[in-house]
């Protein structure tokens, strides 16, 4: 398959991982650009932790798993324990396989290595030929303002388990928080042929790469159709706490709250089927709907929806003849 | 038992920890201050790592490793397994529950602790009552000057596996290098009853103590006596580079190059019974010989030969009657 143009998919954990996963299968890597959310990064430990990335890498590297739905299959948790028994910090879980990950790139961000250096060794060295780069090298971090103040991300996600009702998300952008150069790169192709949003948390996992200066701006002004999964389904999240989320934040989970979230950026929006009464709406409102089977449990699924992502996406595109006489 | 006064232990790795763990038996918490080498100290993977530490710690909370020598008991090495994956350096063995030990350090040292207080905290997470001191909270290394140029300790030790052919050794010392507080008020008690140099390496594990300024001529001048056990048994070591060293330096190893090594400091050598041969050699040298059993297997040699050492320190300690006199 090729998608007649380049492909930026924006991407964060575990969802947006699966999709990304089908979209590498089917594009070269010369066709696809992953940018990935670090929003969520946080140091732990005297570690940096990127964990959207590690799903993507862990995801793509097949080496991610499947039952757990998070972190590295045959993971083991001795150092965990290990850490326990010294009275350290044990609420993030960090696996003894996945602590390889942490303590590498701590050492070469150290050494003076981007995140994007970084991210691209650590793909080399799992065999992944297709870009995966971080939204920026920068540092953009993602706030909960929560009924019991503002929280850290992870300090929200991991060891609060989602439960302080949130009142807003904010990022706190440093100096430095613009896109990384793979990513500036992949914008600014003449060749684009659609940008997917993965189906990540909306506010949690695209927002950041959304926030991060200039970005919007790009993608509002692109041709190239912009696609997003629904990552919520029957007005609930596969996984983690968008639907939670969307409630605290006074908006009905659902196809529509997704819509209406990327509004001004979205040609269409692949919905899963238990969603199809909301086509029609959707298409009032000048987000084509593609009604697909969109809950990946394997390879197939994840591949078969990307496939139906492309394929949704590039009968989208603007006539090429409209577009070069423009 | 009591020593009838406070002893102080230097002590290394493997052998030393062995016997400090008998000490450890034997006295009560306010009786003995172990004291331990950190001039193998070394940052790894950006991780502050104290080998001689550790394994004091491991060996006396019973957590070490009997059969392969070194290390944690049940020890996995999954994290080793993943960095190695990512083309992370592998050379040095980091186990996944010993990694915690470091990442722990490395937080509490870069959040401002002193290393004195590191050991602390983790001693009592490990329910262990005796102090255990590093030798100095500042930084002294110990190179090894080889054939193949200077080598950082574990550079020679772990990643060289000691084959480089040594020609000297030396002590780099920070200006921070000076005794730690626990070290230091040791040393000044009155109440000194003995020193004792556990069975750790003399050039690797107990010179970088006497190396540290004033060490060595308080140790002169104190009158509780000082008494090494050889970690040299029949001209050889029972781990470690010890006796090729001593070799490749110029020294037959053996019980009199070890009491030649520590000249003018010891009243006492503990040796084993295969160097009985050597007791009146040792005495002509104004070195009291004991001859034990100094290979420790078990809970049981260590205890023993720690109770044999004290006696025979207290039977060497000058007369309390003269003591009072003078």
């Amino acid at each position: 398959m090729t998608a007649g143009g380049h492909v930026i998919a924006l991407c964060g954990g575990v969802g947006g991982a699966k999709l990304a996963f089908g979209l590498a299968r089917l594009l070269a890597p010369g066709e696809l650009t992953i940018v990935v959310n670090t929003g969520d990064d946080f140091e732990h430990l005297g570690l940096s932790v990127s964990p959207d990335i590690d799903t993507v890498l862990y995801t793509l590297a097949g080496l991610s798993d499947r039952k757990r739905g998070w972190g590295l299959a045959g993971e083991t948790w001795n150092f965990l324990a290990a850490l326990g028994r010294l009275g350290g910090e044990t609420w993030f879980a960090l696996g003894d396989h996945d602590l390889a990950t942490h303590v590498e790139r701590t050492r070469r961000l150290a050494a003076g290595e981007s995140l994007s250096a970084v991210t691209a060794a650590f793909a080399q060295a799992l065999g992944l030929l297709h870009p995966i780069v971080p939204m920026t090298d920068g540092r953009l971090r993602t706030i909960i303002e929560s009924e019991e103040g503002d929280l850290p991300f992870q300090h929200y996600f991991a060891r609060a388990r989602c439960e302080p009702v949130a009142r807003g998300v904010r990022f706190e952008l440093a100096e430095d928080a613009v896109q990384s150069a793979g990513f500036r790169a992949a914008l600014e192709r003449d060749d684009l042929a659609a940008v997917i949003l993965c189906p990540s948390n909306p506010y949690l996992s695209i927002d950041p790469i959304l926030a991060l200066p200039g970005v919007r701006a790009r993608l509002e002004a692109i041709e190239a159709p912009i696609v997003a999964v629904s990552p919520i389904i029957g007005g609930k999240a596969l996984k983690g706490p968008a639907a939670k989320l969307m409630a605290e934040l006074g908006v009905t989970p659902g196809v529509l709250a997704v819509a209406e979230h990327y509004r001004g950026l979205l040609a269409g929006l692949v919905i899963d089927r238990v969603d199809r009464t909301e086509a029609a709406a959707l298409r009032g409102r000048g987000v084509e709907p593609l009604v697909a089977r969109s809950v990946m449990k394997g390879d197939e699924d994840r591949i078969r929806l990307a496939r139906e992502t492309l394929a949704f996406a590039a009968a989208l595109a603007p006539d090429p003849r409209r577009r070069k006489a423009s």
